[in-house]
């Protein structure tokens, strides 16, 4: 998908909402777990019901590694349903990888041929030359971690370096690696001043905000620091959609959820 | 394994060598292909030819991803493999995850329990409580990336931060979390004279030292700087052992480049 493509289906949808398919089996309704995929059939019945509200989806690896194999099954199922089904839709695959030249290499296959998502998160530690090889894709992303939503981001994302925190450098960085056409940013939601700043430095990409919802942050600072002409966010929500209910009506909880955030959004844009 | 079984096998084999499993299936055998599960059986043969001479194995997991569920089985199997038929061998998913504590939590399950590692390396960015997950499984290591091998190691890692630079900082800042007997650090062959000065900094850790042969690391250099009472090092090479020949002969050829570093190995002991 192209930046166009992504700004149409946000005004389109009146939506700037990412979905985080972090789907936990402890979590999900007790009787999905007689079906032979279970985690398959609860994203399934996630995607049908809020699909209607969202532009993208994000599933986390972290939640389908640890069933192995079975949970990558689980993962490719997922998104070729989300292809087959909701084709305008961005996917996501949050995978925050990122290795020397010739293992991103096998990464990028991975996510973008062998998955098929439209985008992946991915580590900046290891410099331009483990970000490059997924930047050769047509119609696909690099997302690079920004500034995390978590308490850890304090460790070293915010030490100084020369005039700037380390974060500010990396984004002055990757910005001469690739435009706002290929390149997104991982910006929390649980520092809304600091996204100001970033937006200022930034006025033309997207960014990708996850931690609204369970990790605390607020939709109304996000979309107060982080818009600009083409809505250029994406807010992730995970835990505070897909776990709404884990009762029979978990996809219409999720839904009402899905569709409370679409609201505010639509009233922001 | 903890830290003394570890070093008691150092010193058994007289060898500090990794070999890495990137097992690309354009690069193996033709023949091999025929089989149901090439990957796999290529790593086998390998495998049994080399353990020898090595005391790490470390499958990197982009060469797996890259055909999905399939390549996870292929994974599963390699280590389940050397579980079985070398116990003492300490094996590293070499997957440089990190995410915030919920997910980092489910990536160690993965890797931990599902695939039975002994060590994962994860990437430092997202700080702390991205890594502490990963600290909590009896006799299993994380390997913490602080200067990487490959040419992109310029672009944050050498920046300044107050005193030190941003790789001593990382050293620096994750000595407090965890021991010795907990976490080692990536720091690669192609740096020789950091890794004399991290040395110094961190007398006692272990460190995995990737980028010698194909990446231009020098293995005499590396153990001069790197070497400490217990060795200390893991010295990591893939590509030069594993695809020492593409012919019939593809295991017996690794086997004896594995032998030639495993001799140079003990003559440094």
């Amino acid at each position: 998908m192209n930046k166009q493509q992504l700004i149409d289906q946000i005004h389109q949808k009146k939506s700037f909402l990412c979905v985080g398919l972090d789907t936990d089996i402890n979590k999900i309704p007790q009787e999905l777990l007689a079906l032979e995929d279970p985690v398959f059939e609860f994203n399934k019945q996630i995607i049908n019901k809020t699909a209607e509200f969202a532009v993208a989806y994000k599933p986390n690896t972290a939640f389908y590694e640890v069933y192995g194999a079975k949970g990558w099954q689980s993962l490719e199922r997922t998104i070729q349903y989300i292809k087959v089904n909701h084709p305008d839709i961005f996917i996501i695959a949050d995978a925050k990888r990122g290795d020397i030249g010739n293992t991103s290499a096998n990464y990028a296959k991975a996510f973008f041929n062998t998955l098929n998502a439209d985008a992946l998160t991915v580590a900046p530690y290891m410099g331009q030359d483990s970000v490059e090889p997924f930047l050769g894709f047509e119609d696909k992303w690099v997302i690079l971690l920004a500034l995390t939503s978590n308490k850890g981001s304090q460790d070293f994302q915010y030490l100084n370096v020369g005039e700037r925190m380390l974060h500010q450098q990396v984004l002055q960085t990757a910005t001469t690696w690739a435009s706002s056409e290929k390149m997104m940013f991982v910006v929390g939601a649980t520092h809304p001043e600091e996204l100001g700043e970033i937006r200022k430095m930034l006025p033309d990409y997207f960014f990708l905000v996850p931690g609204v919802g369970a990790q605390g942050g607020d939709l109304q600072a996000v979309a107060k620091n982080g818009l600009n002409k083409d809505c250029g966010l994406l807010v992730n929500s995970s835990r505070g959609i897909i776990y709404a209910s884990n009762g029979f009506d978990f996809a219409d909880r999720a839904a009402e959820e899905a569709q409370k955030l679409q609201r505010q959004m639509a009233a922001v844009l």
